[in-house]
């Protein structure tokens, strides 16, 4: 990799203050594993009785630390736990040598922290294919053990980095009888960004005390609406994972029923998810696809995200084009019904194509002035009935181009 | 759209000397529908009794000349029959009055020819959503039918060029009882491309006589080897259109049992699609992916044209960089069956990748060796079963982010 590509013009102003959550604490440290000069693995660790709930990629290719992880969700909750991720290298199609690899940090861990190994819960990210050099890691986990601090998430968020051009974290507060639950999260991605899950890196605490199962449908049907809602190039990788740790050290109990626990924890995850779209790899551009009117919420979906990845649609876009044709090809390739002489187009609030042409009160420069943002919302309804669906991804570009034809070598 | 993008360094040396094929007469002329300075629009009659054979998008959002033909295909063919075809215009999502521009068209044709108007096949390629200015093919076609000639095929293949970077065509002979039949087809296309179709436009004439029915089977059999295995950005478009007139000019019939025939118009169908794909908006590369062991040729293809259409893998070649973790990643986002330990992986000759991580004869340079060439041969083994697909496609440059962030401005 050449030099850092410069910070996301569509980056938030700073990191924002997280909130210390009772029960965790993090320490970072530079490995080398693959990166010179900069942090690269980080360790939290988790009290004992921490439930833990995880969303992981659905690739067939999936790595040995992602199907370590899967083997442990659901387990035995008494002991302390802990995370332990590295960027630079994703451990991912290493073969046994992965497994070995996943092991020995597991391993580790588990010694340097007196825990058992079954709630060590691992993550790499990085390079598809090159061995990982483990013993980078393990050599460092002493140390690692020795410098837990409660209020290190801001540099565990920036050690877990790959193309990222900034660290990624969310926060929010729950009242629970007239008491305060915390939830803090930290998140890695740039590039190979698409549902199921977005290729990336999820990392969410909560003080509250949640039983496991309770804790996993929540993060399970929040993700659907906001990780596996984003794309950035259709790639899927074979490492995203998304982990929640509950640690119940605000002794406060959280349960299945309480809507404005369930509906910060998915805030959170939204944002963090459009953190990620900021960072899309050469981003210039945050775009918002709303579908209503299919046939079904699964083919509003459907439609949305074919257009949402059209390279054609997305370097469009990048040239502040309002080019609506190509949202009518996206829609017409994408195997979901549609009618053509239903289908409208907004760009904005501007109203483009008008069931089936293009509407007679629209002016090109009204739809080219919406370009200029670097918001840009589309709106398709397809007047077929009431299937709605929301995707965001951002613009594709030269700095796309420029950072992947040149990542590895 | 700003200058004329330079000739793709993929392009064959020069366009090939194309045989007149009795019963065909060409004519073509600027009529100004979009670009100035050049000639867009091209007509060719064929003489009574041509069979005519035909493909089209399966999009949803299929323009109205794409309908239309579709409602001609396998009507009577006793009479002459003409194709008419403009460029800079897609006639697409445009309504009530894309099927009157369409109709217009037709009309002017068969008046001008003295055919009937359900002989008239049109295609019209280029933005989509703005209405056709149909009265300036109109205006022109009169001329046309007065400067007809029967060695006009390089300048029609000319005319249909949207961003082509140079004009395609390809020939065959084949001997039938001792007689030569010939066939002579041209194409345009060079974004947009897609299987199902590939955003092109095919034109494909033999002085073979063959009855209507059999003739539709032989060019649909071969599209699904050819046009339908080729892909350029995963971009499908509304348009796309294949049309084959048998003239029966030779006086030489030609039935279904004739592999010669069958062979050879294969092969030319091929010579044109690899001739899309090496004018892929932006390519360097042209790039080859052929996948064995698959459990099915159906999961083999779903393999193949997860790896063609990965942005990831696309500009990692246009990187030279051998990076065939993005290619597991890839097969692994599929949605077919892999095993992640049994995938072995080629570039060139060179194995990369054997069942399940990089084989240990594997060193970077020689992948690197490969990946510098302008023929890049990818090869998939899933270890899986008998399934196999070959298909093609190039690489994701800077240049297709330059074609299409300024096409339509």
């Amino acid at each position: 990799m050449g030099g850092t590509p410069p910070r996301s013009p569509l980056a938030p102003a700073s990191f924002p203050d997280l909130p210390v959550i009772g029960g965790v604490e993090f320490a970072t440290i530079g490995a080398g594993v693959k990166y010179a000069g900069r942090k690269d693995v980080m360790l939290a660790r988790l009290a004992p009785g921490t439930a833990i709930a995880g969303v992981f990629t659905r690739s067939a290719t999936r790595s040995a630390p992602v199907l370590d992880c899967q083997s442990k969700i659901g387990g035995d909750s008494t002991g302390a736990a802990a995370i332990v991720v590295n960027s630079g290298n994703a451990n991912a199609f290493t073969g046994r040598n992965g497994v070995e690899a996943t092991k020995a940090v597991t391993n580790a861990a588990a010694k340097a922290l007196g825990i058992e190994e079954s709630r060590v819960f691992t993550s790499s990210t990085g390079v598809i294919g090159e061995p990982l050099p483990h013993d980078r890691i393990t050599a460092k986990l002493e140390e690692l053990a020795g410098s837990l601090s409660a209020d290190g998430i801001a540099d565990a968020a920036a050690a877990i980095m790959t193309t990222d051009t900034y660290p990624k974290g969310a926060a929010a507060e729950v009242q629970v009888d007239g008491q305060t639950v915390r939830i803090a999260g930290i998140a890695k991605g740039s590039g190979m960004i698409a549902p199921d899950m977005a290729t990336m890196l999820v990392y969410i605490f909560t003080d509250a005390a949640i039983d496991q199962p309770v804790l996993q449908d929540m993060v399970s049907a929040a993700t659907d609406l906001t990780f596996n809602c984003i794309t950035v190039d259709s790639d899927t990788s074979t490492s995203d994972s998304l982990i929640c740790a509950a640690t119940g050290a605000s002794g406060i109990r959280v349960t299945e029923a309480n809507t404005a626990f369930i509906d910060a924890l998915r805030g959170l995850m939204l944002d963090l998810a459009h953190q990620v779209v900021r960072d899309g790899e050469g981003a210039t551009k945050f775009v918002e696809i709303h579908v209503t009117g299919a046939h079904s919420d699964a083919d509003a979906r459907t439609h949305a995200l074919s257009i949402a990845n059209s390279p054609l649609v997305k370097t469009a876009i990048a040239g502040e084009d309002p080019n609506w044709g190509r949202i009518v090809m996206a829609i017409g390739k994408s195997g979901a019904a549609a009618d053509r002489d239903l289908i409208s187009i907004w760009f904005g609030d501007v109203l483009v194509a008008d069931k089936g042409w293009r509407a007679p009160s629209y002016k090109e420069e009204d739809g080219a002035a919406h370009m200029t943002g670097d918001k840009i919302d589309i709106r398709v309804d397809l007047g077929l009935g009431g299937g709605t669906a929301t995707v965001w991804t951002c613009d594709l570009t030269h700095g796309y181009i420029s950072i992947n034809a040149d990542y590895r070598s």
